[in-house]
């Protein structure tokens, strides 16, 4: 194998596989970049066994030939060299010989027969989207996984396409997180639970732009498809929640309110309700609603805090106990600058809106105060 | 005791002092920030019985009085509130009351007269210089410092006035540091080891600025002077290495290099030579200087490196072996274009200087190779 690539794009490359590669592994292969060339180009290639992600740069290929070199190690070294070309080549003792300028590294490679292949994925359903679409879709979602392996199913996003719309849908028995999107060009309706796992390495690699992303699905498998890079992925197995069916339709209480104050808000409370959270005792938020104002409050041994905020207010009073993490987490993906926050009572969820988009809702239980 | 003061003013204030205070320890009351109010002014002090920092900000001053908080939870209680006039009061249960715009935080104190006095100190040498002189002398010698507090004399910076000359030393048995620096102000000889940590705190609250910081020296504390802000020190005991002596006066081979192409290939080699250095094992690099050039190159387990650069050399041939991170260190904080790095023999130390200051000495003890 020999080869004359670029470093930028090398780089490029390697900064996009690089975290498909596995860390902590009995099978140092899977820590490894694959490097296959091809007539004009070069493909780089990880799979710890659950993602799998393939990147594909031009290249002056003089000699065909694959190598596993270790992840880490090959993306530092080319990341510290001199922004030039770069020569790349397997020499007689099966060490990978990178070259440039006055710098020359030698690596110890593994065996290409050695690398696992990458499913392959009869696609039986697809969308194109922007990449900015489905940024902004994870980001607004992710945070809303389970991170408890009791119930797979909740680790991933659901991915439903309902009638040419895209919801994107995560639940971890606490909260719950909706955004929807519709789409350009028709397709058919599926659903498909992708491990968040997946979504936030996807999530690091395209770009806040208008370029398009493929999602296609099989049976087991999601592939993400862009220019010069796939990402493959297993689907999760089990039945997602009804998620519309929990969402409440009515409310009692409305406030309608500046994202950036509410949020804010639950800033500085946090600092005192957090401050005792992480031992055994929750020492949840109240939230008491009257005509025009709602007073946030904490109390608990580290000391008292008190946030009032004068707002919009329809229906019922209300005294409600709420975790703020599961606010602000939502607070901080909202780019709207006025939400609706609706409550039924004080033992039913709160859903927020913002006003002017009805693609975004978010959902959190209350908690149940002592007095 | 309550008084009314503006964020900005009392963050700043905190954001120095914070650092002072105790994170682990058995007493509370060293976790605490102690507030004090004057006529027209209140002073904020830290005190971890070996660093003591005091900082005083105009207020308001409606009632006198006196308090200890805890040092983070004030901190960033203060950080989250909206830029404006805070007040600030002890309630009759002794609950520190921190009041702005819709926001009310009461938070525990402690009892001021248990928070220990700051030593005092009885100066017998000062010297005055500017805020960014001091900032640097730090930053091109505290990464000299040993870590081993078997001899905790090493664990400090020797502050030397000798001649109206300030030099700033640092030594940890591999290397040494030293930077000097002439003052404007004559100025008695005298000594004195200040520890590491002192500095490392200090460099965070001093300015990149032409302010000036008197440093005043007692028997055994010593004392930095700024507008508003003072820190206090113990002082090491013992006698410092005479860092003169040990310092070779001729070479038998000298390079004249760019100091940032030097940089880069230690950077890149240090990649191959660190992927080992961790493990018992050391692997060192080897310089190799012929006319003309150097190449410095590295083998072990993980691969081979290899580094050239065309650079002026003078003298004899030479190969030796170094551990490439006490280049670096210095390599990284040497701001002139040029160096001359001064090599004896491959068992003596060399000594890099840059080619147009005067001012800075960084000596490296070589590793002796094994073949």
């Amino acid at each position: 194998m020999k080869l004359v690539c670029e470093k930028d794009k090398l780089l490029k490359a390697i900064n996009s596989v690089v975290k498909g590669a596995s860390s902590k592994t009995t099978m140092p292969i899977l820590e490894g970049i694959f490097i296959q060339t091809n007539d004009n180009d070069v493909k780089l290639t990880t799979y710890d066994l659950e993602i799998g992600i393939e990147y594909i740069i031009d290249a002056k290929v003089e000699k065909q030939g694959s190598t596993v070199v270790n992840a880490i190690m090959f993306s530092e070294i080319i990341r510290k060299l001199p922004d030039t070309e770069i020569n790349i080549s397997l020499n007689e003792k099966n060490l990978l010989e990178i070259e440039c300028e006055g710098s020359l590294y030698k690596l110890a490679t593994m065996n290409p027969e050695e690398f696992p292949d990458l499913p392959k994925i009869n696609i039986e359903n697809s969308i194109t989207l922007e990449q900015k679409n489905l940024k902004n879709m994870i980001r607004k979602t992710i945070f809303g996984v389970s991170i408890e392996e009791n119930r797979p199913i909740f680790t991933g996003c659901l991915f439903e396409i309902e009638d040419n719309k895209l919801n994107v849908v995560a639940v971890d028995g606490f909260r719950l997180a909706w955004k929807s999107n519709f789409l350009e060009n028709p397709s058919n309706n599926f659903k498909a639970v992708i491990p968040g796992k997946t979504l936030n390495e996807v999530n690091k690699i395209i770009l806040d732009s208008y370029d398009l992303i493929k999602i296609g699905i099989s049976k087991n498998q999601a592939l993400f498809e862009m220019e010069n890079c796939k990402i493959v992925t297993r689907l999760l197995d089990g039945e997602f929640l009804n998620y519309k069916n929990v969402i409440p339709e009515n409310w009692e209480t409305r406030i309608r309110v500046n994202k950036k104050d509410l949020q804010e808000c639950f800033e500085r409370i946090s600092l005192i309700s957090f401050s005792s959270m992480e031992k055994e005792k929750k020492y949840p938020v109240k939230l008491n609603i009257e005509i025009g104002k709602i007073t946030i409050s904490c109390t608990n041994q580290t000391g008292d805090a008190k946030e009032e905020l004068y707002i919009s207010t329809e229906g019922k009073n209300l005294e409600v106990g709420f975790n703020p993490k599961y606010f602000l987490d939502a607070l901080k993906v909202i780019d709207d600058e006025e939400i609706y926050v609706d409550f039924g009572s004080n033992i039913s969820p709160c859903v927020i809106r913002p006003i002017e988009n009805s693609d975004y809702t978010y959902m959190i239980l209350p908690i149940r105060m002592k007095d």
